[in-house]
C-alpha cells in the first residue's frame, strides 16, 4: 500500500441538492475500502449535459436526485493511495478515471457488457455521488495512465471520447466507409475524430448551428452538413446530394436525440447500413420503421462503454491518432462550480471543465510532448 | 435441355389491373431467355397480404400498380423445361420457387446480401408479373427440390416460412433464450415454430384474437399473451408477469407493424436484447428510443429472406422439424382465384392456396411419408 | 449468512503426491473467504482424463504436481453454508460447480473471456486443490442449481457437458449443417448430443473402436464412422463416402487431439467450414495448413468454457433436450477413489464417478421426473 | 457497345508450355462472349511467385500445365470494349482487374464467398489463360477504375493489395492492437501497410533477411525482427522482448508458408489471439496445436479475395493512406517476358512487372497528382 494523502486531508465537495441548490461541503475523505481500491485527487472535471440535466430537472428517467449528491463524472487525478492488491499503479501518477464500478460477477458483467450490468455504480447518477470533491475512490481497474502529452485538463475528455469510441465501435468496420454524425456538440465532434482515425472516407458533421459545423472540420469531419427546416426526407436528399453519395450513407451516428435528426438519418441510409443512437434517446421518436425493414437497417442503442473502450480511447491518444486541442473552451476553478453548470447550460463552446479543490491549474495544463 | 411442354401450351393467368379489377387473360408461354432458367408449371400459390395490398390499394410504398400485373409469389410447381447450362433439375422434379430473381453481380448480390439488390425482379412487385398462371420461368438458383413428404400444396408455405427463418437468423443465437413473437398470423406463427426449432426455451406468442393464440401452440409456442388496450408498458409488464421472465425477454420479432405491440415488444426485452421487425413496418412509428438506448437493445429490419434461407427452411421440412399441417384453411381453384383475394381479405383461416390452371388437385396434395 | 455445516465438520480429502500415490487425509474445513462464497458439501466428482493425467504423468504442460494436491474437477454438491452477499442461494440447494473462479476483474474477464483469465483458480489444476474432499467453498457464479429431474451423480456431467457447449458455440451455427465429431469418448459423445440440440441434421461420430461408435448413436450421432489405418486422405473420402456428404462437411470437432484425427478431419472439410480442436491438443501436431488456405478454414482452439456456458448446459437439461442416461458407467464410493483412477486409465465404460465421503449414494442418484 | 480495338488487332501472347518452355504467339483476339463483358488492352503485368511456380515446377497443388497456358494475373489495361449492358465503363477507362470470374449463381457465390467458387476461372491457374498477353475479357464486376494518381503501372499492385486486405480483414479489428507480419516480401510489406492503416499500433515485420526488413519501414512496419535460427520458442521470446509486447500480439500474420514462422508466430500470440495464415500454406506443417487450444487462439487460412477487396484497396489508394511506390523495382518490356520470370527466381528487389505488347511504357508510368 502506498500513500501520499496527508493524515488530515479535507475533502471538499460540491453538492446539488433536491430542487436545485449546490452547496460546497466538507465531506469526509474517501478510505479504501477493498485492497483493489485506488484514492485519487481529483484535477479536473469535465462538465456533461447529463450533469446539467440533473441540476435543472432533477432527474434523468428512472434516476432521480432524492439526496444531495456530487454530481461529476469526466475527471482525471493524480493517485494518491492504493490497495494492497493493487497493481500496475503508483502513488503520483496521473490517471484518467472510468466513472463506472461495475460488479463484474453477474452474468452480463461476466459475458462482457459490464455497461448493463444492474448493480453499476456510477458517478453522479443517483444515488451515486460524482468526481466533484477533492478526493474520489475508484477501483483499480477503473484508472488508466495518461500519456504524458496529455494534460489532465485535456484527460478529462478520455471519458467523452469513449462515449464516441464504443458507439464507433458498434457501428462496425468503418474502413473507407460513408460515415454521417448529428450533432456536433462534444460527443458528436468525437464521433467525428474516431471515425476518420477508424478508417472512414467520409464523415459528415450535420448541425444546425453553423458555428459547430465550422469545428466539426477540425476534427476529422471531410464534410459538413447544415440542417435546415425542410422535411427530413428533403433534408436526406440534400444531404447525400451535397457530400455526393449517389446510394446512401454507409453508417450514421446520431448525438442529437432529436426527431428530425434520426428520421432524415435513417432516409440517408444505404441499403444495409447501420444506424447508431450514441446514448441521448428521448424516451418515444416516431422513426421511419418502413424504411429500417426495406432497407435492412440496423439500428443500435449505445449506452456509455464496455471493455476495452477507455484503453483504445488512450491508445487514439498515444498514437496522436486524435487531437483533442480546442474541444475544452472553458476552465473554472473549483469556487466557481455554479458558474461552470451556468455556462454549459448557456450553451456556450464545446467543452468545460472545473478544477480540483486547491488544484494548480498550471500543473493540470501541462503536457510533455 | 429437357422439355414436358406441350407445343402449343396455353398460359393462362390471372391479371390485376390498375384500379383493381381482375380478369383471366391469355399470355404468351414463358420461353427460356437464358441457358440458365427453367419453366415451371405452377401447381400452387399461397396469398400473401402483400398480394391483397396491391388489389385493394394499388401500391406497397413506392410499387405502384401503374399497368396490368399478375400477382402470387409463394408457389410450387413442375419442371417443365430446363435451360442447357442447368445442373440438378429434370423435367418432372417437383419443386418450390424463390420468387426474387437477384442481378448476382452487384456488389450487394456479391457480398450476400442478394435481397437488397437494386435490379431484383421480384414476382408480384411492379412492373414484374407474378406467379398466377399456368407457366412460370425463374433461373435454375430460384428452384428447390421438395421433400417427398411434403405436398406441392403444403410446399407454399416454403415461402413465408423461409421469412421466418431469415427473421429468426437475424436475431441470432436462440439456443435456451427466451423469445416474444407479435402476431399470431402465418409468418408469426412460422416465427413460432422457426423458434421453437432453434432451440428458444421460451416462445411466445401474442395477438390480441385469441382464435389466432389458440393455434400458436401447436406451432411451437410455449405461452401465449392476449394483448390488451392497457398501455404498452403494462401490456410488457403483464406478459413478463403471465410468462415468468423477470428480467425481460431475450428476443422480441414482430410480425405485426403496429405501433403498439413495437412499443410493448421493445419495452418486454431484457437489457442487451435484440429486436427484429419482420419486415411488414409501416412508414412512421413512434417507439421508445431511449429505452433502446439504456438497454443497448438492437433493433433491426427484415427484409425478405437471402443467402440460405431457402435451403435452411427446406432443411427444416426434411429432418421434420417443422410442421406445416393446418396452416393452409383455405383451397380454391384457380377459376376461384377472385374469391381467395376475398377470403383473405376477410381474415378468414390462416392461409390460402389457389392451385395452378387445370391442375389436379389430388396430386397437389399428395404427400409420400 | 445460512450456515448447516457441523462445527467439527471433518474435511476428508483424497490427495495426490509427487510422484503418483495417493493419500487420504484430513484437511482444514474451509471457510468463507468473501461475502460471496459458498461452501459446498460434495456430493460426487467425475473423473475426467486430465485427472488421470496428473496422476500418471504428474503434469500437463507448464502446469506440474509439486506439492500434494487434491484432484476432481466435475462435481455437484449440496449447499451448507452461503457469505452474507451471496443471491439465489440458500443452504440445502442441490448445485453443480464450475470449477474455475477468475479473477473477474482483469481486461480478458472484463471483456467476457474468464476462461483466458492469467490469474484463474482451476480446481485440481496445481497449485490449486480440486473437489475430491468432502467441503469446497466457491464464488457464488460458479454455484449452478440442479433441475429436479437430474441427479447430483448425474449432474458431474455438466462440466464436461459445459465443454461440449463451448466447443458447439464455437462452431457457430448448426442449424441443418453437417457436424463430424472425432472421438467417442465423453466429451465426444456430448458433443454429438450438443450439436444434435443444436440443430445438425447430419451428426457423424468418429472413433477407432466400435463399441464406442454403438453408443453414439444413442446420443445424437445420426451416422458413425470407424477409423481404419488408410491415410487420412482416404479416411475422409471413405467418411464422406459413407454418409453421403459430397462436398465436405460444414463442422468437425475433433475431441481426441490425434494426429490421424486431426488431419482427416480437415480434409473432409468442406470449403468455408470450421474446425473445433476440443481442448485436447497435443503440443505440437502436423496438420495441412495448405488445405486450411485453399478452404478457407477457420481453425479454433476451445478451452475449457465461458459466459454462459454451464446456463445453456442446464438450459438443456431442463429443457430434456439432452439425455445424459447411460454416460456415467461406473460409481466409487470415496474409499475406494484409487480404484476409480484405476478404471479410468483402464479406459473401461464411458464415465466413472467417485461418491463424497459419506455420502447416501441413493440420495446422490435420486432424480423427481 | 464501345469499341477502340483495331478492326485487326493482333492479340500476342507469352506463352507457357508443360515442361518449362515459353513462346510468343499470335493468339486470336478475344470477343464479349456475355453483355456483361469488357476487352481490355493489357498495360501492365506484375509478376506474382505463382506465376513462378508454374514455370518452374508445372503445377501448384491440383492445378497443372498440361496445356500451354499464358500465365500472369496482377494487371492493369485501357478498355477498349464493352458489353451492352456494361455500365460504369467506357472505351479509354484506366482500370485494374480482379483476375478471378466467379460463376456468381452457385450458393457459395449467393452466400458472398465468390473466392471459394468451385467454377471459378481464375487467370493463370490451369486451364485458365492470364493475362500475358495485348487484350484481355472479364466481366465488368472484375474491373476497378484507377483513381488519377496512381500509375497503370503501379496499379497492378491492387491485386496483391487486395491479397492483403483479404487477410487483414479476415484478422478481425485492428484499431490499436499489435500485428506481427512474418514475410517481407510484396504481400508481406503490403500486410504491413494495410494494418497500419488499418489502426494497428504496433506492425512487426519478421524476415530472415536484414534487406527486406530495411524496407518494411518504409510501408507502415513500426518494428523490425530478424529471424534466427533459434527455436521457434526462442525467436517467439526474443521477438516479443525486442517489441516490448509483454503478453503476447493480438494479430499474426504469415505470408512465408515457412514451418518456423508459423511456429514463432503461434507461440507469440496473447491468449485469444488471432492468426491468419495468408494463402501460402505448405501441403503439411507441424504447428503448437497445444497453445492453440490453450490460447482459444483462431488460426484462419486465407484465400485469394472476396467481396469488397478491390473496392477497399482501390479506397486506401484513393485517400493516399497506402503509399505503393518503390514497391515496384524491377520493369521489364514484353519482349524481355523471360527474363523477368529469371529476375523473380533470382528473388532480387520486391516487385517486377511486365508492359503489355507495344506499350507506351511511360504513359503506363504516368501519374496525375
Amino acid at each position: 500500500m502506498t500513500t501520499a494523502k496527508t493524515a488530515q486531508a479535507a475533502n471538499q465537495a460540491f453538492v446539488l441538492h433536491p430542487g436545485g441548490s449546490f452547496t460546497f461541503e466538507d465531506r469526509s475523505t474517501p478510505t479504501l475500502q477493498s485492497d483493489r481500491d485506488v484514492i485519487v485527487q481529483v484535477i479536473a472535471t469535465g462538465l456533461c449535459g447529463s450533469d446539467v440535466h440533473y441540476w435543472q430537472h432533477g432527474r434523468i428517467g428512472p434516476y432521480v436526485v432524492q439526496d444531495p449528491i456530487i454530481l461529476g463524472h469526466e475527471s482525471t487525478g493524480i493517485v494518491v493511495e492504493c490497495g494492497s492488491s493493487v497493481e500496475g499503479f503508483t502513488t503520483g501518477d496521473r490517471v484518467a478515471l472510468e466513472p463506472g464500478a461495475a460488479c463484474n460477477t453477474c452474468h452480463r458483467c461476466r459475458a462482457g457488457r459490464y455497461n448493463l450490468c444492474r448493480d453499476m455504480r456510477f458517478a453522479a447518477t443517483p444515488p451515486y455521488d460524482g468526481t466533484l470533491s477533492t478526493y474520489y475512490r475508484v477501483p483499480a481497474e477503473c484508472c488508466y495512465k495518461l500519456p504524458p502529452h496529455v494534460s489532465l485538463r485535456n484527460g478529462t475528455l478520455i471519458e467523452p471520447l469513449s462515449v464516441a469510441v464504443h458507439s464507433c465501435q458498434l457501428a462496425g468496420a468503418m474502413q473507407e466507409k460513408s460515415v454521417v454524425i448529428f450533432g456536433a456538440g462534444p460527443v458528436g465532434l468525437l464521433c467525428c475524430a474516431v471515425a476518420r482515425a477508424f478508417g472512414a472516407s467520409t464523415v459528415v458533421a450535420v448541425d444546425v448551428v453553423q458555428a459547430r459545423l465550422d469545428s466539426a472540420q477540425k476534427y476529422g469531419a471531410t464534410h459538413v452538413y447544415q440542417m435546415s427546416t425542410n422535411s427530413p426526407d428533403q433534408n436526406a436528399a440534400d444531404l447525400l446530394t451535397t457530400v455526393g453519395l449517389a446510394t446512401g450513407a454507409d453508417i450514421v451516428l446520431d448525438a442529437t436525440g432529436a426527431e428530425p435528426c434520426l428520421n432524415c438519418g435513417i432516409l440517408a441510409l444505404a441499403p444495409g447500413g447501420t444506424f447508431v443512437q450514441v446514448g441521448l434517446g428521448k424516451p418515444n421518436i416516431s422513426i421511419p420503421v418502413g424504411q429500417i425493414c426495406d432497407k435492412e437497417v440496423v439500428f443500435k442503442g449505445s449506452f456509455r462503454y464496455g471493455p476495452g473502450d477507455f484503453q483504445l480511447a488512450m491508445g487514439l491518444l498515444n498514437s496522436r491518432r486524435i487531437n483533442l486541442d480546442g474541444l475544452i473552451t472553458h476552465e473554472f476553478s473549483f469556487s466557481q462550480a455554479k458558474e461552470a453548470f451556468e455556462n454549459v447550460a448557456g450553451r456556450t463552446g464545446i467543452k468545460s471543465v472545473i478544477f480540483g479543490p486547491g488544484v494548480d491549474e498550471n500543473l493540470a495544463r501541462a503536457e510533455h510532448r
